[in-house]
């Protein structure tokens, strides 16, 4: 299909003319299940790479490629024709996705697209190939109608969802191909249909697994009595991890943590999780976590420590009297400034090692991290999302700390020193990383037109 | 095939001659993946029930059948022509397996046998398969030289390794049909090849599942902090199941625990577990357990509670940062004389409901359980047995309380009144509900010739 260049129509006509072919392009792309955290996905993985830059091409972006990596490949195209004193847009994205599977609680194929009520289900639909799209099909409109107000450089990755191994090394080997101004990223929530937001800070991202090893072999579990079963160790070392009070229980994790000013925490009040969002999540039961924080602190302003898995001996149907060799656990610290990953790292490992008794055995598997991103509220570029917004809805945005992790991001802003604009299109109940994922096209649509006016607002507001 | 009768061989050297040929068969019957537990197998455990049918029939068995229950079926076979000052003997086995795959751990397929130094490596080459034919051959024997000195009755249940949910109400059913002087069973361990043993007792088993609930989802853990979640809180609620010492930790647990007089403990102590065996099992690390009784004395004598499974959230390859909707542990109590099964489950559940926090919700499962048995070791039967092991070795037998269950011998004491003898042919590693479980031939081969003396010995020593 080749694009007719349409100079009586703005961008925002042009974009709300090609909505419905815009829907079936992110369905054509949500159906390739790029899991990159598990290797069999890995030509899928290829493939969606290989789409996003066919669509590059065809929108007219230029030096196109598929650039490898020391694993999944980076998807890069410019246009660079805004004049030299237009700013140049760095748009950060990634078309991988979690993995996803039926038994998890989805009411379709996670990878077969559905449309119901004006939301798209499907994994990756908002996290993060609905708000990739969003921004290409505002750079395709902006082309199409006469060109951008500023110079525009895409990078969609392969691995944000396993940690973004290989992106620093890439970010520094071609920081001269991405030279730029302003990073701006849509991979975060928006706070309803009718209130827009704007993150102006993520948490960092520590991941590991650990096993826990006890017999050479499953033995019969009428061994038991006289040997410390792996699944009750590590049952007994996980639930060390937290004080009661729901504090996590690693010596010095709270010690780097920057403490919220009294106008910073008086500015969250408005924006916490309303009641409806818990209900919603969580039906009647009550919330859990540090004393004396909101819940919005605790997600966007709080370090945590999850476990993400928990597995160990026999978990299919019936029931198998066995005690296994080993069980394990998956483990994630989400970090917030000023504190450190290697930091984190190290002191998760110590006090893991601390907590295990003598009786078994233990390994810990670092899996990847990421630093803590702050990007000050009065910087020209979020100035400029804030109007852009104002432009697309009746209400001012709300600034509100992030509780998700990018964590390629903290690479931006230390490796190429730009500021990270986060201008975030996915609905707080939009499911990422769950069951029925989902995008919802008011907010393709908005996320579209609200990505167009940041380009003719940062033209406007922000030297080049 | 059709069994001469060979008048002048003794059953012993008839079985010698016919050695190899019942290998073959135990080979063909392991080849069948009769695992009773996963609904699947079904038709699997059904092929069994029909190969031992058939071989009952061709042994020269009568009224043989496969007798339905609510579940796996039965599969029964008599002879009855020792005349009416006979004794007449009760077999018990099982034809169901443990579930296994290659992945836990197998060298080759568990289903696909291999004979490998005289050991014959397969799932349910020892538990039970290899023990069921040791009977059925000592039979087969018997039959072919002239005829079995007692009366022969077989019961082979297809679900005891899933609790033996509807044999109880079979044996009640059919207690006409199985009315004996003793029951037998082959599906315990001995010592080792050189050293003899007999279990005098048995654990009985309690087995649960618990379900701990949180989010109405899976959440993206960027919303770590605000709510419990759910494998962190079951790991929390195992690991309160035992005190630091050892010892459970359900209120009552202990109560109904006979205690040892000093002479059985003395006897003990000959009996206790080996070092070689411990450095096999667990390699260097050091053991664990209720402090003050010996290994031998915790497996046997003492109640315990085990986490057969775990499971919550990813435990893939790679990293999910998703905070599982629901995470859950398979439980088992190994019980002792006095425990009663209901006062346990009922026990353990509600501390289990004291324990679960208000910020998730507990779900409790009952999956089956069978009652302890200890037989008198100065039964005329137990010590026809003692007899017919000193017939085939050159060192008495040990008394040994067993650490295992067989859910159903309960119901033989106390609904048919029948007193149990349990000569085991299993190996210490025979790496029974494990990886690489093993039948040693020459197990095998001395088994067959033990049961042949037993029922000469009970013969000669037992009224009918």
């Amino acid at each position: 299909m080749t694009m007719t260049t349409t100079t009586t129509m703005t961008p925002y006509e042009y974009a709300a003319a090609h909505q419905e072919r815009f829907v079936q392009e992110l369905i054509d792309l949500l159906r390739i299940p790029s899991i990159s955290t598990d290797p069999a996905f890995a030509p899928q993985v290829r493939q969606a790479a290989d789409w996003l830059a066919a669509d590059m091409r065809r929108i007219g972006l230029e030096n196109v490629a598929v650039l490898p990596t020391g694993g999944h490949p980076v998807v890069y195209g410019d246009w660079l024709h805004a004049g030299d004193d237009a700013p140049t847009v760095l748009i950060y994205g990634h078309y991988d996705v979690q993995p996803a599977v039926l038994a998890d609680g989805w009411l379709h194929d996670p990878f077969t697209p559905v449309i119901r009520e004006q939301r798209l289900y499907a994994r990756g639909a908002c996290d993060d190939k609905g708000q990739v799209l969003a921004q290409l099909k505002a750079a395709e409109a902006l082309l199409a109608t006469g060109g951008s107000p500023v110079n525009l450089k895409y990078l969609i990755e392969g691995e944000e969802e396993s940690s973004s191994e290989n992106l620093p090394g890439f970010v520094l080997a071609q920081r001269e191909r991405l030279r730029a101004d302003v990073v701006l990223i849509s991979d975060t929530r928006i706070e309803s249909l009718e209130q827009p937001s704007l993150n102006y800070s993520l948490r960092g991202l520590v991941t590991l697994e650990i096993t826990v090893t006890g017999p050479t072999r499953d033995l019969h579990s009428g061994f038991g009595g006289i040997l410390h079963n792996p699944a009750q160790a590590v049952a007994e070392i996980v639930a060390k991890l937290h004080h009661p009070d729901g504090r996590v229980a690693v010596p010095g994790f709270y010690d780097a943590v920057r403490s919220l000013g009294a106008e910073e925490r008086a500015a969250l009040q408005a924006a916490d999780l309303p009641p409806r969002e818990w209900q919603h999540m969580m039906g009647d039961l009550p919330e859990w976590g540090e004393a004396g924080y909101l819940k919005i602190e605790r997600i966007g302003t709080r370090p945590t420590l999850e476990i993400n898995g928990l597995y160990g001996g026999y978990s299919g149907d019936g029931f198998k009297t066995v005690i296994p060799a080993r069980a394990g656990a998956k483990i994630s610290c989400r970090l917030v400034a000023d504190q450190d990953p290697e930091t984190i790292f190290a002191g998760v490992s110590a006090y893991l090692r601390q907590i295990t008794p003598p009786t078994v055995r233990l390994d810990i598997r670092p899996l990847g991290h990421g630093r803590p991103v702050h990007t000050p509220t009065d910087h020209p570029a979020v100035q400029a999302a804030k109007r852009a917004y104002g432009r697309n809805w009746d209400k001012a945005p709300l600034f509100i700390p992030g509780g998700g992790s990018i964590p390629v991001v903290a690479e931006f802003q230390e490796k190429l020193n730009l500021p990270v604009v986060l201008m975030g299109f996915s609905l707080p109940d939009g499911g990422a990383h769950g069951p029925n994922e989902s995008f919802h096209l008011e907010m393709y649509r908005k996320g579209v037109a609200t990505v167009i006016a940041f380009m003719e607002e940062l033209r406007a507001g922000m030297p080049a």
